[in-house]
């Protein structure tokens, strides 16, 4: 048997016991709010995670379209391409959807809808059109309602686009520094897609989807009456910025970073690991927060969070651990060639700096499997 | 003949002839100041990047034992794994020396200079190990001239391990404000070093080897006398963090990232780009500096300027440009589906983020080769 002490370090672990406990979270807490899950899957890149979830095979988001042939390939035909589309991509998403894929598009613009309209007239193909609607300003998408949203479903239509529905992002929603806040964003994200639904059914649109989606508004809408499908991501793993903001427990956060202590600077009360940014990533994410958890929070090898310390700094492959109460239990406790495990701020950019996951469970040092992840463009 | 209009994006572009005048430059710098050079794998972590250097292969600095495997596949047999030794990775280590390759150890602990001397002795084998200093209080090492370098030294030679020199990092390099600043730091940093090695020396321990570096120190030391060979890595590509310290200009910089445009937000003169943080890193190092460079400045696609235009927030495949001067030029000079390119505040970062360097010359839009980049540890 593999524990982690044969790892070679850094190491990204991910703790499957703790990974089911999420997502079949997120499965309940969709089916309480009586809509269909399109998880995120931008969060792990990895059919291995996916394949956790009971419900899959079944409809996703991705974020790129490298995801999109990953997932198609494994059987996934229901994908979300959630990222405003670049002309140029047409050609990709047209190959994939002519190989059975119900790959679905987004768009924000008029110059994107007459594009696409032009590339369906050409092609002689349909391709369904979810059109973004901007929530709350944080980055792209038509303002809710706006009179433009006709002209957009009018122009796709005529070009032989099928326009399917209107999604939006609270991206804001990690910025909250409440529960109240993250309830309010919440009902201001369903509004935006629901009225802007209104409005295109009521100008003759079908528009059948009506999709919201982040996992802090996820986690605390109080109802989401008119929408029908909730997209989420890094609830899979959640993370140290979703626990500042309340949306997971510590102990839920399924991902860490195995490091490795190579010295210590007694003086400051440093331990020096070889857990760097390369390993954690340069995500600051909490940095904003009520709590700075620098580069992350340190647990012992079982994955018990150890009190007041944190990565505080990181070059490319350094981690320099502090908060350790004495210089003396400092280098007792924590001797070189000994290993912790580093939250971190991110789920997403700490994964990304990774090719694999070792998967333990619970408290145990045993590493049970290796899930393979992939990522580029 | 490709050009960047064929790339998908986003894409990491590396301008040859940037390259390689930067590559020629710390050369003449090194020669100039009568060390060797022993360039920094880290930044570009490519093989073919390497080669565009007429001394390649030859001595070279890694910061994984991974970059060591490949570098050494290659041809270059004089390396040195400038992190601090973690005792369970002495075995990978034995075993590239094993297969011929020249690979150089550094500790800063006695715990760890009892490991190697005992695994030394165990295995009957023989390792060279260079003591790191601590010459500014960045991170890790010994200080300068202290005595317990005579007890690592001793603790070394009974166990068989070699100590052939001592080395250190000026990291508080990259944090000066003036060329005055890196002037000082430059000399404390040869200083520490060169002392430390005549300790060792009166006391009977040969020390050979006197190594330094990083690139603003490499840049603007006066001198290194007494120094043997010169780190130094990010100098092979600049980027915007030397660029603020006045280490390089603007354009010196080798490495950009090609994006598309998906999207305005005319209301607040933003341009919406498919180049977000997982294109560029998360990596905020101008968040300091004088010119705060968001997460990226931004150039057209020959590679020119765009006065006062940078990403100014990142989503994972979202990014936000702002800074034009009016929103009517924004969308007409930038409408959807054009392209831009954007120089990274970190090049080690935001090339960690790609597996490729798609490579172009000068404001040349045409693509003329393609190289591969690996990761991992």
């Amino acid at each position: 048997v593999t524990t982690l002490s044969d790892l070679d370090t850094p190491a990204l672990l991910l703790d499957a016991d703790r990974l089911d406990a999420n997502l079949a979270g997120m499965r309940r807490r969709a089916a309480d709010l009586g809509v269909a899950l399109r998880p995120h899957v931008k969060t792990h890149k990895s059919i291995d995670v996916a394949q956790r979830d009971a419900a899959m095979p079944g409809p996703i988001t991705v974020s790129t379209l490298r995801e999109a042939e990953a997932f198609f390939a494994a059987g996934h035909r229901d994908i979300l391409y959630a990222v405003g589309i670049a002309p140029h991509k047409l050609d990709h998403v047209s190959r994939l959807r002519a190989a059975g894929c119900d790959l679905k598009i987004v768009l924000d613009n008029l110059e994107t809808a007459h594009a696409v309209a032009a590339f369906c007239r050409t092609r002689a193909v349909t391709m369904p059109v979810l059109l973004e609607i901007d929530c709350d300003g944080h980055r792209s998408g038509i303002k809710p309602c706006d009179p433009s949203l006709l002209t957009h479903a009018g122009v796709l239509q005529q070009g032989g686009a099928l326009l399917t529905g209107v999604m939006t992002h609270a991206g804001e929603s990690y910025n909250c520094d409440s529960v109240e806040a993250i309830v309010a964003i919440a009902e201001v994200e369903r509004a935006a897609v629901v009225e802007s639904a209104a409005m295109l059914r009521a100008h003759g649109y079908a528009c059948p989807t009506v999709s919201v989606g982040s996992t802090p508004t996820a986690t605390y809408a109080r109802h989401l009456d008119g929408v029908t499908e909730l997209r989420a991501g890094v609830y899979a793993f959640f993370d140290l910025v979703m626990a500042g903001i309340d949306v997971c427990r510590i102990d839920d956060i399924a991902l860490s970073v195995l490091v490795t202590v190579i010295g210590h600077q007694r003086d400051k009360g440093w331990i020096v690991t070889d857990g760097g940014w390369m390993a954690m990533s340069r995500d600051r994410g909490t940095a904003k927060q009520r709590r700075d958890c620098g580069y992350g929070l340190v647990c012992d090898t079982t994955g018990r969070a150890l009190e007041g310390m944190k990565v505080s700094d990181a070059n490319q492959e350094h981690g320099i651990v502090s908060g350790h109460a004495t210089a003396v239990d400092l280098i007792g406790r924590h001797p070189v060639g000994s290993m912790l495990r580093i939250l971190p701020n991110h789920a997403c950019a700490t994964g990304a700096q990774h090719d694999r996951y070792h998967v333990v469970r619970g408290t145990s040092l045993a590493v049970v499997d290796e899930w393979e992840r992939f990522r580029g463009w």
